[in-house]
This record gives structure tokens, C-alpha cells and sequence, in this order.
């Protein structure tokens, strides 16, 4: 089984990654771990694949890059070796029980590179786990955005895309929270209390969401806590095991 | 009248805000810029606003960051700012014909760090120009993801969200690629003739999209060649001077 973990910079992916892969181990599993990410400079787990052989950010800054450019020409590089990355992830997939994938720092390199969506889409049924965090739940059309963000993963890179609140060990008000991005009526109607735009096209947006998509199970995630670890396990077991059904 | 910048590392942002604003000053307007790129070495035009009066990227690597931490840290230190530029870019508006804004290299800086959701939210009636690159439109549903990208702008940042396919210099066969951008019916159909998840996924979007957002004009841009700029300066002006009626 194959668990790719996306999300912006600082939402926690690399450090879940490592924890996440520790627990199973614990459990008895046999973990790989894979590093996709050319900026990171240490990393909390044995990668058994790390695009860093390759290419670092640091390095092409060196060569004169400022650090935005860097990023994005490491990944131009890297094309030359997809097929070589692919084949591999494969390989550890017959070898162990998860393979885990830490993705660039940088969401978005992933997203709108080439690099992220070729080897996507050449996965079989690639599960992807979209990690956000709670900073940027502020206003109730937050949670429609993330809800809409995660179906504009899976459409651009072909996936199946469960989103993840990561650090859920710094909330207190963890109860209302997921109510908001669990019960859409709630949501709705939060919405409409609300009178600025943004309010208004989320209304819209959420009313048409089971229109696109069948409902999908958010996960609570905390590295530090463990928690939502099994909940993480039976996703990628439901999903690889039968037949991708998420609800 | 304020027109902002936005879109991934590589999409144009730097060089399109500098000779627009060239080709403004040649047609008598004032124009002022600003740069809220922490990470940029240069820039092709001189900043009336720079925040890398603050802080840089390079200078929080030279303290130890990575290049992703140094990015995502730079923006944290700049919250404490977020009122002192909001005021001078509404002072440097009145002086101006028009302010440019140049946005931070990584896009998921400025949607997802709280500094561009605070900066945008408190502009009246923020215009954004998203620009995306030819090189992401692959695949039918490719388009889709566009469209959809350009209201998570909005939702996000609560502002009007012009799509501007950027370089249109570099391609062949702009006529196939604008009936795909402004043709809905034609896109379906496309997408129909697609078996993938993601065209499945795609069909059903662009189905609803009438039903959340009126239709949206699509802007062809080319520093190189000036494509595009006066249906650009039309948008601004109507944008700003006859309500937001963009269709």
C-alpha cells in the first residue's frame, strides 16, 4: 500500500511521515519511506528512496538561483528520472507492507509540476492524504475551501484524496471543528449567517459538493498524540483492500 | 486601482508586473509596485513597496532554515506588518493611476499564510489576476482545474479572480486552447470522450460552474509581446469603474 502525504509547507507532512512509519513498524508492518523533497535539509526517518541523490535546492542555489527558482529547477531536472522514481516506489510496494511518501515542502510544486503529476497518474489507484492545518480555519467558508481543495488534488493529479487535520493536539476546540467540515447542513446554514462574498460562494459551492463527490471521511491527525493513526491505517487498508470506498 | 499578481514559481508574475506597468507609463498613467516576494534575488522594476525591507529568504537560510522553513518563516515575521502595508499600498492608490503587486514566488504563501488571506480580505474590492502557464494544460480536464483554481482564489481571498493563461507567446495553437477555455459545451464534450477518474471528476464540475460563478473572461498575456494588455487594463476599469461586471 502506498500512503503519498501532501500539503503546504509547515503543515506537518514530514514529521507525520516519520511517526506514522514508526507506528507501524511497532505494529509489525514493514514501512519504506520515500523523500520527494529537494529543500528539505533533515530528515526524521531512513529514506529508502530520496529525490536528494539527485538534486538539492541547495546546491542549484549555490549555482546562482534565488530560493524559488531553485525549487521549481530542481524538479525540471528531476523529469529525466520519473519513469527511474516510479519504477522503485513499485518495487518497495512488493517488498513491504506501506510505502510512505513525504512530498515537496512546497504543496504546489507537486500540484502544478510536471513532476507530481506524472507520477501520480501513473500509480496504481494512488491514495493521496491531504494534510492541512488549523491555521487556516478562521471563518466558516475555510471549511468549504478545504472541502473544494481536496477534489482540485484529486482532478489534477488523478487521485483519491482524503483530507487530513494535522496537529489536532494543539486544538481546544477540536468538537466544533468537526462539525463544521462533517455536517454539511451545519455549514450551510453558518454560511448564510455570513453576509461577504466569500460566504456566499461557499454557500453555493457546498450546496453542489454531493452533486461531484460522494461524502469523504476526514481524518484528525497529531504526529505528537498518535492520534488518528488507526483511522489512517483502516483508510489505507478500505482503500487498497475494497475497491476505494471511502464513506 | 490596485490589480494583484498571482500564480505559481515560473508563471510570469515578475517580468508581466514590470512591463505592464512599462506599458502603462507609455500610455501617460502613473504607476506605482510592490513586491511581496521575500525570496526574489531581483526585480525588473523599481518597488515602491518591498518587503524585503523586512526580512529576506536568504537571510533566514544564512540563520539555519532550509529553503522551505525560510519561506513560510519570512511571511510569519511579516504578519506583524500586515496593517503598515495594507495602509501604505491604499496611500500609494490614491497617488496612482495604478499599483501593481507583485506576489510571494511560492503561490501557496500568499492562499494559504494568514499574511496574503489578512492583506487581501482588508482591500476594498481586491481585483487578482491569476496567471497560469500553457504548460499545465495537458489534458481536458486540465482546463476545468483552471476554472475551479480561479474561485479557490476567491473563496480564499475573497476577491474577483481574473484567469490569465500567461507566455501565449510560446504557443501554436492558442485557437484549440481558447475553445477549451471559453467553449463550455466543447469542454464537456471532450471530457465525455475521456475514461479517467479525473475526466469523470471534471464533467461534473464543469456542469455546475454556471451554477456558482458567472461566466469569467479569460485573459491571453505575453510580456514578450504585450498580448493582452489592453484587454487587461479594460478589466481593471471595469472592474473598479462599472461594479465587477467581468463577463
Amino acid at each position: 500500500m502506498i500512503l503519498t502525504f501532501v500539503g503546504t509547507a509547515g503543515s506537518g507532512k514530514t514529521t507525520l511521515t516519520a511517526e506514522f512509519g514508526r507506528y507501524l513498524v511497532e505494529n509489525g508492518k514493514k514501512v519504506a519511506y520515500v523523500n520527494l523533497d529537494t529543500g528539505v535539509k533533515r530528515i526524521p526517518y531512513k529514506a529508502d528512496i530520496d529525490v536528494r541523490e539527485h538534486i538539492t535546492v541547495e546546491e542549484l542555489m549555490k549555482e546562482g538561483y534565488g530560493p524559488n527558482g531553485a525549487i521549481v529547477e530542481s524538479y525540471d531536472r528531476l523529469m529525466a528520472h520519473v519513469s527511474y522514481y516510479l519504477s522503485r516506489i513499485l518495487e518497495l510496494e512488493k517488498e513491504n507492507d506501506y510505502v510512505l511518501i513525504d512530498t515537496p515542502g512546497q504543496m504546489e510544486t507537486f500540484l502544478f509540476h510536471e513532476f507530481g503529476v506524472k507520477l501520480m497518474e501513473n500509480m496504481p489507484y494512488p491514495l493521496v492524504i491531504y494534510l492541512f492545518d488549523p491555521t487556516i480555519l478562521q471563518k466558516p467558508h475555510d471549511y468549504c475551501f478545504v472541502k473544494f481543495f481536496t477534489l482540485m488534488i484529486d482532478l489534477r493529479l488523478g487521485t483519491t484524496t482524503i483530507p487530513g487535520l494535522n496537529k489536532v493536539d494543539l486544538l481546544e476546540n477540536l468538537t466544533e471543528i468537526k462539525k463544521y467540515l462533517e455536517d454539511v447542513e451545519y455549514l450551510s446554514t453558518r454560511l448564510n449567517l455570513e453576509t461577504s462574498m466569500q460566504s456566499l460562494l461557499a454557500y453555493k459551492l457546498c450546496k453542489i459538493l454531493s452533486e461531484v463527490s460522494p461524502p469523504v471521511r476526514v481524518l484528525y491527525l497529531s504526529a505528537k498524540r498518535r492520534d488518528g493513526f488507526e483511522d489512517l491505517e483502516t483508510v489505507a487498508y478500505e482503500h487498497y483492500c475494497t475497491c476505494g470506498d471511502l464513506t
